[in-house]
Order: C-alpha cells, then sequence, then structure tokens
C-alpha cells in the first residue's frame, strides 16, 4: 500500500543511493527513463540533485512542464528499469508499449510507476546554468511516498530479495542493496 | 594494492551510491569527513558532483586548496565512517587522534584514506552559486584509484563482507552492497 512520507525525512528514500525511474509528462505525452545519478541535496526544503541528460526525451518533458517523478525500483523490476533505461521515448511510446503500470500522482502531471518502492513527486528549482552546463537539476520534493511493503516508519525494511532496491553498476549491472550493518 | 583507474571509467567507483570519506587539505592541515551525497556528473571530462556543508572543516580546506580526495570506504571501516562522520575537525585532529592512517596523493595534497576500496582525487571546478545556494561542489577527477582486492579490470568483486561498501540511510545506519543480479 502506498503511504505518505513526511517531506522532511523524504531524504531517507535516496539516501542509499539506489538507481531510479524518472518520469515526466507535459501536454498529454509521458515517459519514464532510469537514472542512477541521483541524490539528496537537502533536508528542509526536501531537495534533489539529478542528471537528466539533453536530447533526451525525459529531458524535453521536464523542461516543460517544471515536474519530475523520481521513482525508486526494485530487483523485481530490475528487466522494466533496463528496458526504459536503453531506449528513447521519442519515438515510441515506452509506457504503453511496454504495459508499464501507472497510478496518477499527487501534485504533479508525471506519474507514479507502479510496483516501486518509493516516489517523490517533484518540481524544478530553476537553475538554468547548471541545467546547460552539466545537465544537473534541482528538484524540490513536493509529496513523497512509500510502499509499505518495504519501507515503514521511516525505515527500509526489506520483506525478500524481490523487494531490495538497486544500485547501478555500469552497462546494465546492478547490485541489490544488502544487509543493514548491525550495531 | 593500489592500482590506478582510467579516469572515463572511474565513474563505477561511485555510480552505485556508496558513502564516501571526503578529504582535504590546505596551509598543513587536513581533515576527513563521511559524505553521502556525492554522485558522478559526467563521463568525460570525468566529474562528480558533491554536497559539503558551509560551516564544516572540511569546506574550509576544500574552499582554500581547491582540492579533495574522495574516498570510498568499505565495511570493515565502518567505525571510522561513523567516528569522522559525528565531529567537527575544526578544533580535533581526527586523522591523528583517531590513528587513521593515510598516503600520499598523486596530484592533490589531501590524502588518500588507507585501507578504503577506492580514491578519486579531485580539483573543484568553481561555481560559485550552486556552492553557496547548495553547498553543491561540483568535482573533476584528476587521478583515480582502485584496492585490487575488491575491484579489478573495471569491476567490483567483493571477496567478504568486510570489503562491501556502504550505503548510509541515514542517523549512521548503514547498508552494505548487496549481490550483483544476474543476468
Amino acid at each position: 500500500m502506498r503511504v505518505p512520507v513526511e517531506l522532511v525525512k523524504s531524504y531517507r528514500l535516496l539516501n542509499h543511493g539506489p538507481v531510479t525511474l524518472i518520469s515526466a509528462a507535459s501536454g498529454g505525452r509521458e515517459n519514464v527513463m532510469a537514472a542512477a545519478w541521483v541524490m539528496p541535496l537537502d533536508f528542509d526544503p526536501p531537495r534533489l540533485a539529478a542528471v537528466i541528460a539533453h536530447g533526451t526525451y525525459t529531458r524535453e518533458l521536464v523542461d516543460a512542464s517544471g515536474e519530475a517523478v523520481v521513482c525508486i525500483p526494485v530487483r523485481a523490476q530490475v528487466e522494466l528499469v533496463k528496458r526504459v533505461g536503453s531506449i528513447s521515448g521519442r519515438a515510441f511510446d515506452k509506457l504503453s508499449e511496454y504495459g508499464i503500470a501507472t497510478s496518477p500522482a499527487s501534485v504533479v502531471k508525471a506519474p507514479l510507476i507502479d510496483g516501486c518502492a518509493a516516489w517523490l513527486e517533484c518540481r524544478v528549482v530553476r537553475e538554468p546554468h547548471s541545467e546547460e552546463a552539466y545537465d544537473l537539476f534541482i528538484l524540490e520534493v513536493a509529496a513523497a511516498w512509500a510502499n509499505d511493503a518495504v519501507y515503514r516508519d521511516g525505515r527500509w525494511s526489506f520483506p525478500d530479495d524481490s523487494w531490495r532496491t538497486l544500485h547501478h553498476v555500469a552497462g546494465g549491472g546492478f547490485f541489490v542493496t544488502g544487509d543493514p550493518v548491525a550495531g
């Protein structure tokens, strides 16, 4: 079940460095891409930094709408992550062609990808120089959600391997999030 | 043994989102802090983005020198990571007081923390607005090294749990990097 996460604690969803899916929508079009270069930037206001490369269709939709959703996929979705990470959505509707189920977000138009561990609905804090020079976007979290199958009371708890979050190394190679360090 | 890593592939050391130790040196003073908010930013030139909070002693040394080393610690060093992450080095020489062994870097003055999995010697690409507004630094990798006990031929290979890299969740809680996803 999707449950709300307090905004000032939403960095915890991303703090361990998992790979993400970034969705965007504008003018009735929507898309999703895989993105590993995403990290928290501040607690309050809750902000993220994300690299969204120029030339991508998602970039075009983020530029046009000023919004995005950062979704955190799990082990069971690794094929989906690879698939959406290896083709452009410009001439190919990834969401419908791949049958990717989505749900409406609460405050942005970009969709939530079903089955993920968590979702961060974001608005772009415009920084034209960083966006142009580095493809680096500042995103402010406007709403945050976690899947209570895997995140409860501010803590990750992976019920089994299929629910573990993913870490991208290179070229479609991933690690799952491992065990907590005791102590 | 410390072996060089090709600069354009150095993002692979950081791509899976591990926690880091950032060391800095200036005018004969040196320090190290824990930093989870570090990510690759570009392949070529090889660049990172890192949050280095204002008011920290490391920030003062990075500002003064324009250099830093991003070190990637392993499970066996988790107490060191917690320790250097919970006290300021301004009035307390963490490296000597905690007996943290270091080695000289090759192109910057900041030290390499011994026992880590990897080290990225960096120069600051000055971006005054990002640094001031977000504590966000752009770092260009000038030299990269991996410990061949754990990273060889461009790939991570953890010989045992003590060599796994770490992912910070919150409040001194960490996951280790888990197993590779097959396929």
